[in-house]
């Protein structure tokens, strides 16, 4: 693994010989572009390898959300997981995908005017064996890689709205609203920025991977979600101050930090969109070595900050300084250096220590923080673009994330409160007291192991 | 991450004309195909990352079964799924890669008119660094990157059966199993499809990554175990009924299940088998599609289905609906739309739900539903290709099905009886009841924590 | 998946003839070999396939010894191992990177004398969207892609010293001498073989992937550590013998082994440095098939082997010889046959089990094995270059196993015995026996699980 000195060894000839790259090849046979064709593939290899890292991060929620529950909603917690993420498949396969992408078919608005609602229609792959002359696009990839890498995507919105609402709510209201954000609010939104529409073209909003448009999105939900469901029983005494439920299996949120961490290679890597030229790959690569400094950044920012606050280090806080140290730094990890990069992350790790407590003051309950981690800290991302970007303008960042807020703040806050009218969206209060695993799925997590 | 209009916002041209890529390239310079060798390397490339993603569900096996077992045999589960992979790697490497690609040079017939029996002798990686000229196959990939990748199916395999007869079987005829199985049993019947053998040449099978060859073949090997071994002490009480034995831990089962899920890309992806061409990497990317549908079908099948009929959701009916998913769309990931592979996914997840206790009416003990999964969801997924791809024909897949099942089961069976005969397969009473964690491996799993 | 018959099948033509590969091309149109830019990218994309697999690791420790060390200082560990891989980022990225690889800048030395010392400074990337022009170097890959592979590399480096010195050494000693690893140690010794420095160009050391460069170095700075610290209370009763501490959660132990495991692959293959001819592709595939066999022999040997000294199978041992197996066979992965690798990484798994008694005879207490498994396996790793590597010597080989363990042990004492005399690195006697989570941290990793 010898470097610039690779050849150098003094006994490294023979083999070297033969292992050694064409360094010198006929420039006149071997062209040094890489070809249309090879730059498709590449791009769409690209996609597929992001799309199952980011494909993982649904593993990372789950395992994250069953570690910061207690025991007795654990069972709930990973069936919600599961099904969150088949829905999501099916919801933006018939209907997600082209209202998210309608390449210029705006139901309404235009590329040009702004779109504002994208295509109705189901999700229709390349045929089997597609040529390069019936390809949808050549200039980008094939569009089952794309369909998958954007799957992912808006399945991992659900994802964050998950653990807010844990151990309260129903799983069949969830399971409802998990349906209409991933088919309708999901790519709507996503369509004004990453569909070319109005946010796009209108306001010139950069947000590269989805500080705003993936994870503000899951927040604003769950925020209104938490606000309509309330607070765990007893979360809040009447008496003041507010009651800890410690995670049950600190070891599994740790391991779910882990998996979005690596996951996240995908989620930012893969936006670069490209990897067929000099230019994409470097900037691929760029994207990966900042993506890691930001959540280096916010780990550590939480580490030092809750010594500091709290004499003790908070493995929670710190598990959630990282993701916010992640989420910081998806609307822009490519024009950072590696240094601002870390202190963008580091900031999100500081935002995660303040509005933890922040939230309880308000009596908002979000089990796991995920309102810090991707609202809080998807906000300060998505102004950071900013101080590395100049192409982006803070009037540009701010209008979009307030339209996408309201948006989608407004209309979750509606669902919610149509499904709690309806069919109710919290469990009875025995079973809230006794675990929805028993009450509502008659099955333990853990069931030799006994309880407190 | 804007699609079509990437480079529309007001403000992006400079940075763009930077990043941009070469959209006008000098058609003259580079063309459009990509070269020989870069095919080659794609294709290489392609496998080493399917082959380590289906590495990857050795894991997802491990914690799978981990999770469904009670907490006294979780050492002895985890101790056989680390042996049976080490196991299968020397054993394959040995004798099965040969036995299934035997290249023509079959011991028992020909190509022409059909291959038994493969070649005998180990396995051989090529040169070091070795050129165009002297690779071994120039039109495909390379013969390390091949191994590598087969060897993994050849693992799952014996992963598979390993769930069924968890609990009470003893560790080292176990072991022996497997060796007989990753080195004859299972390279022998692959050999006749994907070694070209008489299944593919006399009958047509299409079995594109082995819901039969791989899948149904541990399930069989399963059912011949669970046959012979009997079921747990207790199971099926003598006055009737099924006394459930429930999984120790969900969060590792449902880790496992992620796992398998997010291996299972390259599972099916690879057996593509080629990425270098616009046609193969948009086939791969419909693979890729298409897998994920059908374990969102196969997970969101198992879930309604168990609120119908029981009122509650069931997570290990919904974990192995998104398995049996996997499994049923394994036979033709390719030709399907999204919405045929949704379906034959949750046909899969279905056949799940009735198929767990139909095997217990038959009081056969398979502890993690391994082979309603692989055996009923993979004999499911094969006869389902004649839905989608036109070349098959259901004559040629009943045949192979019946051929395969008939010729595995039979000889585990035979296995299994010689195995019980001799060394015995069975633990004594005392130690099944104790935990075969204490009693064979003096080694408990999760020490601290007491027992129900 | 037929092979070598792909198009065999009776009814195959139709659908075969759209998703063939073009395989006539037109050799005039399109040459041989991959073009320059296609080899960059291809290796840059190695590069960063290689470092998220690589990066994975870090989950896998943190599994490994959260598994391996009791319930009371599971917190702990998870702790340590995020902020440990957060300082190493930040550490690699401000000194590390240019200390290791100077590129011909030392501070002391030369690459022709022998380069002793690299450069100081901070990493820096390739600017956006760089073009062929402009990239550091147009034979290699992109910056960024090689720093962050190479920052994984020296993550692992600290992953393997927290296990060693679990359950009693105080977090912030222990990660001050993180930041003086990644930032310092690891660097400028990994420069002496990596950067060219004087072990690469005067003694023709080989290390492929980093037996020595990487594992021996965890180990001899754990061995340091666990010198300075001295046992846990009661490892080594005052009467003689020792007091097994099992370790709590032996699951997780193993997925923490099958993530290293799998991550592995990235750790061997992406050291190849590049994947954009035949020949690199074949040697990556190669050392993929070979890890696996190492991996391979390293379990099922001390699988047999403690079945026959102890008659049982010891889960703990396997995990350890899969590991030392994945070690071994990291100095030369890419010459040895499958056959030899095997055996390499039996040796290695073989070591294991010899080399934990023998630390405890010397009273030595190192929690999880990181000294048999990295220090002992590497530098039987590192001798067995010369096996089946005609290029290596066993003079150079001894020569800088010996000069890489006496500095970075020295140094390594040093700091421990600094630390020891300043801060304190021991936890209080208290704190041990109730645990670090709940008297340094004050959050239990399961909280609601009784302990014994």
């Amino acid at each position: 693994m010898t470097r610039f000195l690779k050849y150098s060894g003094p006994a490294a000839v023979a083999l070297l010989a033969m292992a050694a790259p064409l360094a010198a090849q006929d420039a006149a046979a071997a062209p040094a572009e890489a070809s249309e064709h090879t730059i498709w593939i590449l791009n769409t290899f690209l996609f597929l390898v992001a799309g199952f890292l980011v494909m993982w991060m649904a593993a990372g929620f789950a395992m994250l959300e069953a570690g910061l529950v207690r025991s007795k909603n654990v069972t709930m917690q990973l069936t919600k997981n599961i099904a969150l993420f088949g829905i999501a498949a099916i919801a933006y396969h018939l209907i997600g995908y082209n209202l998210m992408y309608p390449l210029g078919s705006w139901t309404i608005g235009t590329d040009e005017t702004g779109g504002y609602l994208g295509a109705f229609g189901v999700a229709v792959l390349e045929a089997v064996g597609v040529g390069a002359d019936s390809a949808d696009d050549i200039a980008y990839a094939s569009t089952g890689s794309d369909f998958f890498f954007q799957l992912m995507f808006c399945a991992t919105t659900a994802s964050i709205v998950s653990g807010a609402l844990a151990e309260r709510i129903k799983l069949w209201p969830f399971l409802i609203f998990v349906a209409i954000l991933t088919a309708f609010i999901y790519p709507i939104q996503a369509s004004w920025k990453w569909g070319g529409g109005f946010l796009d073209s209108q306001f010139g909003f950069l947000d590269f991977a989805g500080s705003t448009v993936v994870h503000s999105v899951g927040g604003w939900a769950a925020l209104a979600g938490a606000i309509v469901l309330g607070p765990r029983i007893g979360k809040y005494p009447s008496g003041g101050g507010v009651h800890p439920y410690p995670g049950s299996n600190l070891a599994l949120a740790t391991l779910g930090m882990f998996i979005l961490w690596l996951g996240w290679f995908g989620f930012n890597g893969g936006s670069q969109l490209a990897m067929g030229t000099i230019g994409d790959a470097a900037d691929v690569s760029r994207i990966f070595a900042n993506t890691n400094a930001g959540a280096a950044g916010g780990a550590v920012a939480a580490l030092l900050l809750t010594q500091i606050m709290y004499k003790k280090p908070d493995l929670t806080m710190i598990i959630n300084g990282a993701l916010a140290g992640l989420v910081s730094i998806t609307a822009e990890p490519l024009t950072p250096t590696l240094g601002s990069a870390t202190l963008i992350g580091a900031v999100g790790g500081i935002i995660v220590v303040f509005a933890v407590p922040f939230l309880d003051k308000l009596k908002i309950d979000d089990v796991v923080g995920a309102i810090p981690v991707h609202l809080c800290a998807g906000i300060w991302g998505t102004l950071a673009v900013v101080i590395t970007n100049p192409d982006a303008t803070l009037s540009g960042q701010v209008i979009s994330i307030v339209v996408v807020g309201v948006f989608v703040f407004v209309v979750s806050l509606i669902i919610w409160m149509i499904l709690k009218a309806t069919v109710g969206i919290r469990c009875s209060e025995e079973a809230e007291i006794n675990g929805l695993d028993v009450d509502e799925l008659g099955m333990e997590a853990y069931p030799e192991f006994s309880h407190r």
